[in-house]
């Protein structure tokens, strides 16, 4: 999916007093939330720590306060990204007044939003992160694994619900489906990606809810 | 998919006298073979000039006598790629003693067993660079795109002769499964890395014949 919160800027800070531990955790955030942007757009390799800092608004000394290396990092913002959609997933999907496979409609809508929201230029962290450094980082593929994982439950779940709201036939191998869903929408996105358009997602969306088997 | 031919290494090279255009060419396939290898593994932004030459085995001229630049260079390797696999499916595809829907089962296969020779560490080259530079570089992005589209045209003749052969229902709209198709399947080489497995290849694989419209 897509990243569309922005780090906030040095001159949107509140002056408001802030205890030492409220400066420590929103520190913290920033610099989460920064190289949370920065891995959608470009590689780990590439990724700097002065360019974490310089987009948090941060100074020097506060990255390695935080975390023992870059990878430790890395792992933080694998970890935030994956959680970010979680809670995304969760609150689209338990929205009880569309049925379950409207509300997949609706989580894919705002995916869509995303991407024209930010040209083109982000793509999925997961996806990113599990070309570049997936055949050779075990520690980060764990993190992805887990990511693909916990998304792929919460679709299961919907579908799961699909079936039981009647939608779905009762045969549809809710796991099976779910995993077919993220795989095509990595892929989707780097079409889209090449493409300069969104068509390519909307063509594998729709073309997903056509194949789903409906309940006769 | 994944390029499965390796570089020649010097001392394989035959001592036989060569003509100039001959050496010509040689040196020419060497650096865009070299070329492909390098953009299955790692960014085109971490290739270097002298990693290519390396891979070769030539030596440093070679590399500007034949191409301008490093982007004139990505481009034709993008070619070589795509028709690396055009051939190999018109090869496999057009094998008459199978069925259609058989000959692209057999594809897959040759896909699988190419993505375990080489460990995950290759990807497919028009997937890397469709991620890596298809948001940025329009020149890039109209060679990936043919890329995609080319591969995309011969799975759907292969759908539509499985439609003819009486395998597929009429119904089932060809351009739709194919362009599918490869979306899922770039999508499926990301999970496969993240996993160290092909089982991510064969789930999706499965369930998208699962999902093609039979004939009734």
């Amino acid at each position: 999916m897509i990243y569309t919160t922005l780090t906030p800027k040095n001159e949107e800070r509140s002056d408001q007093p802030m205890l030492r531990s409220e400066r420590r955790d929103l520190s913290l955030s920033r610099l989460i939330r920064a190289g949370t942007e920065i891995l959608c757009e470009q590689s780990y390799a590439s990724m700097g720590v002065e360019q974490v800092l310089q987009r948090a608004g941060l100074s020097k000394g506060s990255f390695y306060h935080f975390f023992p290396s870059k990878e430790q990092f890395g792992l933080q913002v694998i970890n935030h990204y994956a959680d970010y959609f979680n809670r995304k997933l969760d609150r689209i999907l338990s929205q009880t007044e569309n049925s379950p496979l409207e509300r997949l409609r609706l989580y894919i809508q705002e995916g869509i939003v995303g991407v024209e929201r930010f040209e083109f230029r982000r793509g999925c962290l997961i996806g990113n992160l599990s070309q570049e450094l997936g055949a050779t980082q075990p520690l980060f593929r764990t993190a992805l694994e887990a990511a693909f994982r916990s998304w792929q439950n919460k679709v299961a779940d919907c579908l799961q619900q699909a079936i039981d709201a009647g939608e779905l036939n009762a045969s549809a191998e809710v796991q099976a489906f779910a995993e077919f869903f993220w795989t095509g929408w990595e892929g989707a996105l780097i079409r889209a990606k090449v493409l300069g358009s969104t068509a390519p997602i909307k063509r594998f969306t729709d073309q997903f809810f056509k194949v789903l088997p409906r309940s006769l």
